[in-house]
């Protein structure tokens, strides 16, 4: 997602460490401690403004949500989000979603969202795409076995190719939803992105694909 | 599929052994030598009226199909389009899917495709769908290892199930089509439930789903 620059969002992010932690490098394989409790970890990888973490957090107390977002402007807004809200179970993450494994040990992460990702139609980006093989492989190494990616988007083209990049990698799909807002599926935090599109009458796609553990 | 049953359908079917064989167990295994050559073989469950397969038979000359289906009314429409077209690749066949093993023998079969099953919308009808676990432990029989199962369908219901239930099964998907007629896949023959409804507007979905050999 492109953005305006927006003035003061560094200054922002940095004034409030408790929420958007300063060297998040040292807090790999502790976050639960930085939680203060042992509840699950789950992360969103792309947050962007924040409208979905903020709203899991706010409706699931009992789970620990981070949220990761490489742009300074927009996760500003999410921090503003989180501000007003006050929640003890939600930290954001400024970094890069490439280089997880540098603030999550293995096994460290429960469950993880990924919401209306980048699509990169082109066939020559198509490493770039968060569900390409060799995100799910650093995805793979920091969620616990068993452990699911639930993955929601409008684009058609990313959607073809994550159901099949998924079950490629040896992921199994347990639940597809071909038009989520025409289904009976309960509970759905919308994004920013989901709002505008689906009020334009495109169906959302939303997979449940789980990592099979080693021993199967 | 329901449709009124057809005077002297029967009677068509019985005249024309050529190409609706009687005693359709005699052939189990020695369906190459049937057709004569050595050709791939291709089987269509729940053949219909016979468009796809008539089309498919007519546009690959180096494969040999088998159109099956249980309703004698709609066989015999097939086979009149069998008979007009005559096509020495098209083997049409009068029994039920549940049944394959008894006219097939393991690894026989090349590839199998579904084409616009019926749904079976209720959940206490699922284990009727054709593309549920126990339908496709009998197509896994019959099928060559890594053989593929290709399905398409109108119906949102049934393939988000299906594309599920082949995951859990252990098959890959290997591509997904969420708009067949808008992508730009070549070579699609349509069915005449397929004509009918993309003409509503309403997306085709297809699948090519492969079983995973033994040794995997």
């Amino acid at each position: 997602m492109r953005v305006r620059k927006r003035p003061g969002a560094e200054e922002l992010l940095a004034a409030h460490p408790e929420y958007v932690v300063a060297g998040p490098e040292q807090w790999q394989g502790k976050w639960q401690e930085r939680f203060g409790n042992d509840h699950p970890i789950h992360i969103e990888i792309g947050t962007g403004k924040g409208q979905f973490v903020v709203g899991m957090a706010k409706a699931n107390p009992e789970i620990n949500y981070i949220g990761i977002e490489m742009q300074v402007s927009v996760l500003s807004i999410a921090l503003e989000r989180a501000l007003e809200e006050k929640l003890p179970n939600l930290q954001l993450l400024h970094v890069n979603g490439e280089e997880l494994t540098q603030y999550f040990a293995e096994n460290e992460v429960d469950q993880i969202y990924l919401n209306f990702s980048d699509p990169w139609p082109k066939k020559r980006h198509e490493k770039r795409r968060l569900t390409s093989k060799s995100f799910l492989a650093v995805d793979e190494k920091i969620i616990k076995p068993n452990g699911e990616i639930h993955f929601k988007t409008d684009n058609r083209g990313l959607f073809e190719y994550s159901l099949s990049s998924f079950s490629k990698y040896g992921m199994i799909l347990e639940q597809v939803w071909l038009d989520l807002h025409a289904s009976p599926y309960e509970g759905n935090i919308m994004t920013e992105y989901e709002e505008k599109f689906s009020a334009k009458g495109q169906p959302i796609y939303r997979v449940e694909a789980r990592f099979q553990s080693e021993e199967v």
